[in-house]
């Protein structure tokens, strides 16, 4: 087993990444006490994992109930953020319980931010059981739901009390969401690591092939360089926003077609080739690094391109994120592979015209 | 006017209380900058202050809008809380936004919470204009809504950038509510300050009658020794539990009888007054200080009895209380006036035959 930390003071953290974690007991013990336990997956992931799961954290000799939600994107709302708190409270849950999210991404931003409202926030605990949530979202503290104007658009910084990932539970991962996943440590590589970039190069058929070695080493290396970055900027004041590389044109295309028809990854990966290609507009990033971009997540079986969608209907999209300040929408561009940065500061009407090209009109 | 301080390192934030500074231009700028605001307010002060108010603040120069909810306890509902964080994403108000709540309790934790939960957190200030927000509530960053089975039990922990209020708007407050206000500065000098108690007693007719100087020494020594133990546990981990004196009881009050019916401060006279008198009933506080405390909140028109309820359905409303830890009610008792504890190991038949008492069975 690999333990990574998150340096944050007194709200540091570690991260253990291991195989047969779910279903060997004791793991948890250290940090469940005697805490009643709440645990919070959907109903693709539970019928899979929820039952082994209790029984290896003591159901018996302590109290543990389940909720499950339905899976999906479309579901990450107020109304299932609902749910949760109503369960907490029927079942008449302490302060000094713990939450446990077992599930992907929209698991864990939901579970998580059910932790953070619940009696103003109880300790939790994440359990990323797709790739994504790995090497991404279950790291770092940002918790959330949705609005049918935005994404992520309600939410809260809250700091899990651990991240513990099974890679086990990837053997049922489905091919598409092991490539979503593959998304974002391609992310990591654009925005400030070149040689994890041409390691992924060298790597994409063993990632796609579910190569053990191969994938333990992407997760490791992607929560690594997301810890230092959270670590430096928990709440997302200056460096953190580099995380957000093809998010803001990703979210666009999220919300255009509708949550949940592409899944949040492949609207990554559309959204960093955008992205790079307007860096390269810009002089900013090399031609070929656009095409290494494309080349690397087409062999990953992600989309390098963005479904259609009008020029104006992707604008609006845009201009409602998150990353908007004092009306000006900050983009994550690159000066090359491994090097990525913040700006307001660029030419839009350029960014529009080539939208026109991107988006096929 | 006058400046205190509420002392939490990088969230560290000024109270100020002064005549007049709701409509005196300039005051806010030094925490506005340039951001947009949003004006959280309710239909009873909206109509009072919100025009004024925004003159002040300089609309016209600045961008503000405002949402103005339903008065009273009874709509502090999540779905309140919808209406505020659907204006601010129709607005599209960015995360450099500054939200303000103009208003009482209800007012301030509904505004305060959909601050600490848009876009994962944006800032906001403080304007209470009831007493019992200006001594208790507006101090502290405690925001959050109500479950129809618990009070408060879904909520943050965000801390406003300034407390801003103004004793004008006391001029407008029903007596009712200025009563209710008194209870929560009783309670400062209950907790820790049995001078300022003994001062309470001195000037109970002043502050009914409004006396404005009388009003301003309550205020400012009410803040300070809210600011004092915030400063010293913001989290509620330890020393802040002792600001619950008369709430576990008060709480199973609201709860019972229906939010609304009694005022928040109303309900926790009483329940001050049954924690004194099960302090007295364990040989730590004497007979007379109960006395004291119930002349004191009855001179300030206050209840000093709860209303009639079975002991049942009052102790159900207690267990569902965030003061539950492990399943132990815990509890804020007296060793004498000015010198509370929190306490869950206490003789709790003894809790339960005195409640039958109390309760009038």
């Amino acid at each position: 087993m690999i333990e990574l930390k998150v340096e944050l003071g007194e709200r540091s953290y570690p991260i253990w990444i291991g195989t047969g974690l779910l279903n060997q007991p004791g793991v948890f013990d250290p940090f469940l006490g005697q805490a009643d336990v709440m645990i919070v997956t959907d109903d693709v992931v539970g019928p899979l994992y929820l039952e082994t799961f209790k029984a290896a954290i003591g159901e018996g000799s302590r109290r543990v109930e389940s909720v499950v939600l339905p899976e999906g994107e479309a579901h990450k709302t107020m109304a299932t953020l609902g749910q949760v708190l109503d369960r907490l409270i029927e079942q008449r849950y302490a302060r000094d319980s713990v939450l446990v999210t077992l599930g992907g991404g929209v698991v864990g931003d939901i579970g998580g931010f059910a932790a953070a409202t619940y009696q103003r926030g109880i300790r939790f605990i994440q359990v990323p059981t797709t790739l994504l949530a790995q090497v991404d979202s279950s790291v770092g503290g940002k918790t959330g739901v949705n609005h049918p104007r935005g994404k992520n658009m309600i939410g809260a910084f809250h700091q899990p009390m651990a991240v513990i990932m099974d890679m086990a539970t990837l053997e049922t991962l489905p091919d598409r969401e092991l490539s979503a996943g593959l998304a974002e440590v391609v992310k990591y590589g654009l925005i400030c690591d070149a040689e994890f970039f041409t390691w992924l190069e060298a790597h994409a058929d063993d990632l796609v092939g579910r190569d053990p070695e191969a994938l333990q080493y992407a997760i490791r290396r992607s929560c690594e360089v997301k810890a230092g970055i959270v670590a430096a900027d928990e709440l997302e004041r200056g460096r953190r926003a580099l995380l957000n590389l093809g998010h803001t044109y990703g979210h666009a295309i999220e919300h255009c077609i509708g949550y949940g028809e592409w899944l949040h990854g492949e609207a990554v990966a559309a959204g960093m080739c955008m992205a790079v290609e307007f860096s390269v507009q810009l002089g900013q990033a090399a031609p070929a690094e656009l095409e290494r971009t494309r080349a690397l997540l087409a062999r990953l079986n992600l989309p390098v391109k963005p479904p259609k969608i009008t020029t104006d209907a992707f604008r609006a999209a845009m201009s409602i994120d998150k990353k908007v300040i004092a009306g000006e929408i900050r983009l994550v561009l690159l000066r090359g592979i491994g090097a990525a940065y913040v700006t307001s500061d660029y030419p839009s009407d350029e960014m529009v015209r080539l939208l026109d090209q991107q988006l096929g009109h």
